[in-house]
């Protein structure tokens, strides 16, 4: 068996993000469903880019921010994304290795661009993103590293790989990877839309063994049982044979298993400002907690801790030192 | 008389920031002056830059801040600096004209890039500046507009243009054709350092009445009045014939004029996060009122509470809707 390297590796879109505020007439007129994740083409990204407010520019990508919490943490970290060599994927690899976090991925040389995605916040703190997916369609199982893999405690894999073709392969062959190396595998769905999109293929990975530990909130969970119902979703998601991780925004977490169901309270801030990197920053909390044997309610809190830092400010990516964050907080 | 179309026209250094959190150990080690604008060349940059943290990227520019601020004010506003058809210039434009500021000065189509700043956040808030100038150095007297500077009421000008060669001449024109439209002349001191490097010629332009109103902080103004005593560099401004307004971080402002020196608290905030354009929006809040014929007690009341909004996020931008914020203090 190699030896543990990496307590989490990421898999999933390199994104860099531009965020600017909206008003909601601003996301009627451009006709962009509030609070989702929608994929545009180059086209659509300049005239959206053109239209937008000023802008902050961070990085991003689900899974990436969720590896850099882990890295804020003290966890060690990996990530396996594609850039492409421009000015943008130099941004998305400076930001992942200037945080400690091991990403190896060749870069493309050619094709488009490194993925962008444009954020809109709304008065309310909610993100409605528009994402253009550029490199990440040339991810490929090739740049999943076996070593690597296997290196690692858990490999978190995000739900959006199900939107880059290729990508899915990837996916695939890290979680095959991971379990004949007896490590875990966690699975983030990512947007309900997206669950919409690969329901079957989602319910397949969770029912044939190939994940362990689902992220979910509460809008994905209820579209993956097509119920309307959140008791009725959470019911659904204790018959798996996973560990279920459910985020409820204010309303804090689940932590589903087969015997019990325990809620945590969210942690309580001062002002939302920007709701993106919420759930991943959350997930980084629960996989520390995991990686160093904590108790589920301690990982949850620690996520809701981690996702409480993310949400008072512009970015997906932590402004504040987590770990001291936890410290304070008796948690680290 | 050309009419009057624009508030306030900014001269300035066109730059986009890159902004990172630093341990005071970092700085040492970089051998940085903590609170200071380092000029660097490209190579400096690019060393800084791999050796930097995970970075936000927010446009910047002491002038462009400025007028970003008056134009989220609803004042009317234009701006004049350099940058370069780049990526980068890119950035920097899109940000000024999606706020509404007219900005029509031509990039550089060859030379060196648009201009960037490496800043670094401190855990006390305060920043420390490392700026490549790039196409900044390309400013001349030929990108100053000639019916934009007659069509605003006032034109505000930094100090930093100072540090590029040719862009002095763009100053002193600007200077010239604003009087010779009746208009009024701002000017920023910038920082401690850039009073140091051009002492005389600063004293020069407010002795030959070619600026009339000066905005600095403390410590610009002891640099200007070489000495360490404060209430005596207040006295020396009071002496000259200009319309003074003193900056004091926590300790609010000063508006200094022949007959009366009054003094105006700081807005309460509640942390720190980044200091970062504090003297730049403060300006905007303080320009906005003159503009509107507010008496000075106003005018420095709106400029702290702009600044106060943008030193509790990271960049020099603002993130919250200023016009709104005034009108809860009672000022819009």
């Amino acid at each position: 068996m190699v030896r543990q390297i990496y307590d989490v590796l990421g898999l999933g879109n390199a994104i860099v993000d531009v965020i600017a505020r909206a008003e909601e007439d601003f996301l009627l007129k451009e006709r962009v469903r509030k609070g989702a994740m929608h994929l545009i083409d180059e086209r659509r990204a300049e005239h959206l880019y053109a239209v937008m407010g000023p802008a902050t520019i961070v990085s991003g990508g689900s899974a990436a921010n969720t590896i850099v919490g882990v890295a804020e943490l003290a966890g060690r970290t990996a990530y396996i994304g594609k850039i492409k060599a421009d000015d943008v994927g130099r941004i998305f690899a400076h930001d992942l290795r200037a945080t400690g976090v091991h990403f190896a991925t060749r870069a493309a040389t050619n094709g488009p661009a490194t993925a962008q995605s444009f954020i809109f916040i709304t008065p309310d703190g909610e993100r409605t993103m528009n994402t253009y997916l550029g490199a990440c369609l040339n991810l490929t199982s090739e740049d999943v590293d076996e070593m690597t893999v296997r290196a690692s405690a858990i490999i978190y894999l995000e739900g959006y790989l199900w939107d880059p073709p290729a990508a899915k392969k990837a996916f695939v062959k890290a979680s095959h990877i991971a379990h004949a190396a007896d490590r875990r595998v966690a699975l983030t769905l990512s947007d309900p839309f997206c669950v919409d999109r690969y329901r079957t293929e989602f319910l397949q990975l969770i029912r044939t063994g190939m994940v362990d530990i689902i992220f979910a909130n509460e809008r994905e969970l209820k579209s993956l049982y097509q119920t309307a119902d959140f008791a009725t979703a959470v019911d659904a998601l204790r018959c798996e044979n996973v560990l279920g991780v459910v985020t409820r925004s204010e309303h804090g977490s689940l932590v589903v298993t087969r015997e019990a169901t325990t809620a945590v309270p969210a942690t309580p801030i001062e002002r939302l400002v920007d709701a993106t990197g919420a759930g991943d920053l959350f997930a980084a909390g629960f996989l520390v907690g995991l990686a160093r044997g904590a108790d589920h309610t301690t990982c949850a809190r620690i996520g809701a801790i981690a996702a409480s830092e993310v949400i008072q400010h512009i970015g997906a990516r932590p402004q504040t030192n987590l770990h001291n964050l936890m410290a304070e907080n008796g948690l680290a």
